[in-house]
């Protein structure tokens, strides 16, 4: 039996031996826009990062670092100015932001891994930033998680936090985590930004892996605009204060504890598309009958990009022909003929293209905050689950408004 | 020396020996949604179809058509509603919608074809459709081409018309067109509903392969939303009245009629994505630089799918780190630091991501309705146009009302 994985209050300092906060250092108006999140102890650390070929400079500053150690003792994060496409002075700066964390914090330089969200192409006010690490470095406490997730925010409407509790090998352990993003969000093999501390003890290999993993069936299944950021990012910290039996690959334990990361993976996941840019609804959806895993993902996401399905369900327009058009188009082999669909659990197309629905009742359906659409292929027993939000004439004003 | 391509005026039915025209059957309301097109001489005929897996009845009916013949008298066209997804039913509708267009016109059954646009997943009113065919078959005439273009939009704010003059082996060829189209446009292999009369004479195997090349540069090159319709089609008919020598493969004649064919063909592309769904500006996307012409194809794609571009040229916003992202993710290999962007002429970013930009001078040249994007890779000498347009509030609102 797998282990209950319970919903506790917190964010990223639920675990002990964690400490964060959130400042304004003047990047953005008047909002949070530093934060620094400090492991009392060395804690294991296991990152993934964008795959878009434009790698941020603090992308590229934590992949060299991460080559060279196992173990992280702090991140600073700031928001307003991604650090994104700005050469070798970005890189710079981002060894810079690197370097002053450590100074502030009395760590190791190599201890210290770097996170910028924003606006792509501009430079970092470095004065704005090293004060406001420097004010920052003594205020933090196991109570600045909240001020941590609101300082890391761009167009997000909302702080995204999410702490766990869960047996791992009998112990309880803790997992805490914050999140942010609303537009560019397409991760793959990362996300926005997410950032996950815990206690528990765990080998680097195998946190890598289940990091991985996670992220797979996470935030690599979440879209808000099809959009890949040159700046995703996840990275977790374990610093073992749990004292459960060391986690390794290929144990039971490694499955309790990938099961509960991959848990809070997919609660942030499911966040951040809820606060899609200008969204009002998250959108579910789940492809079954699939004859592999990736062909059920690369329908769920066809349909999940798809601008046309997006303002449908915004209308509350049952329109599946759209829905039909896009698995259509995704690249899988299928027959339309035995495809059906569900919107939020009202029949809309049997198999043999019979047209089921009820117009009224699928109308109501589609008015709730959440819609599920149910698409099963019949052709083999694999499924996922893919998130995404509507498309909202929101979307267009937060986008065309100058520089976001 | 390439021969000169002239515009003249008039649209599908500009080449002699073609007649045409559009009535009112009540498919939609209070507009033209019936439209004929027929050639008085037994014309080669060439067609391209959609990719999409759920391909509607009317291209699957045309598909075994044209596998039995090299020729084509008649098209007949509705809108308001796609005949797509529509199983058994709806090929059996397109098949009569066949055997009566055959019958007004006194013509055998397989020199008809058929064409659907409009609402997938509903069946056509054959009784409106039969009704509307009879009455318009003794209608047809040279003069009824802008009916005819007139009755085979859906959403397009106008009719999509084009013909030009040109010599093929020295003598005077007219090639006429129609087209139609403004969402659930990416096309692959093929655009939403495009035709083509001329009176070249040309072989049919001459014929699909210029068709088919024209379509990679011209239709398969606009995208309004990324989506892929289940209805795309493109026939051109060529009715040998001009008297040139017959084109056949590997002639300097073929190099002539094909240069024209695609010329009409990216005229009628790029009015398709000017027209696009709630589009107040054209963005014509230039890929140079690139070391294949499928990569810069790609990347040009990525960016003009990507919203986050295309909500930024409609805000007038330089916004050239969504561009950046967009080459990024878009999957082919680059350095971002050679990149170089243009925004209608104005440098933005130089190699060695050299921030060179003049807001202002930007801001003003965004305010066109034609916008050019000019990215060089520095990798190679291929290059590609491709053709998309902003996204608006009004594409939002004319998609989320009920079934579009």
């Amino acid at each position: 039996m797998k282990p209950e994985i319970v919903h506790i209050e917190g964010g990223i300092t639920a675990a002990p031996g964690f400490r964060a906060g959130g400042v304004h250092c003047g990047i953005r108006r008047r909002k949070l826009d530093l934060a620094l999140l400090v492991s009392d102890h060395p804690a294991t650390v296991a990152g993934v990062f964008t795959t878009n070929k434009a790698q941020a400079a603090p992308v590229l500053a934590n992949r060299i670092q991460l080559r060279q150690t196992e173990t992280c003792r702090a991140i600073a994060v700031n928001s307003g100015v991604a650090n994104a496409c700005t050469g070798e002075r970005g890189l710079e700066d981002a060894w810079r932001m690197i370097r002053h964390t450590a100074a502030a914090l009395d760590l190791p330089e190599d201890q210290v891994l770097v996170s910028s969200t924003g606006v792509i192409g501009e430079y970092l006010p470095m004065e704005k930033i090293t004060a406001g690490i420097a004010q920052l470095a003594p205020l933090l406490s196991a109570e600045g998680a909240h001020d941590a997730a609101l300082a890391i925010m761009t167009t997000d409407t909302c702080p995204k936090e999410y702490a766990v509790r869960v047996r791992i090998g009998g112990v309880p352990v803790t997992i805490g985590a914050m999140a942010k993003g609303s537009g560019m969000i397409a991760p793959n093999m990362a996300t926005m930004l997410a950032f996950i501390a815990t206690d528990a003890a765990v080998t680097q290999p195998a946190l890598q892996l289940m990091l991985g993993r996670a992220c797979q069936l996470s935030f690599n299944r979440i879209s808000v605009d099809g959009d890949t950021s040159t700046n995703d990012m996840a990275i977790v910290l374990a610093n073992g204060l749990a004292k459960n039996p060391i986690v390794t690959e290929g144990t039971p334990e490694f499955d309790e504890l990938a099961d509960a990361l991959t848990h809070v993976m997919i609660v942030l996941a499911k966040m951040i598309a809820r606060d899609g840019e200008g969204a009002q609804k998250l959108i579910e959806i789940q492809v079954r009958g699939a004859a592999t895993e990736a062909e059920a993902e690369q329908a769920a996401r066809a349909v999940a990009n798809s601008n046309l399905v997006k303002t449908a369900i915004h209308g509350a327009d049952a329109n599946w022909g759209r829905i039909l058009a896009a698995v259509g188009y995704s690249g899988i082999e299928f027959n339309p003929e035995q495809i059906s669909i569900c919107l939020n659990g009202v029949p809309i197309l049997a198999p043999g293209y019979q047209i089921v629905i009820d117009e009224e009742k699928a109308k109501r359906a589609l008015e709730w905050e959440e819609v599920t659409i149910l698409i099963d292929l019949c052709r083999g027993d694999h499924e996922v689950r893919f998130w995404t939000c509507d498309l909202t004439k929101e979307y267009v004003h937060i986008n065309a408004s100058y520089r976001s």
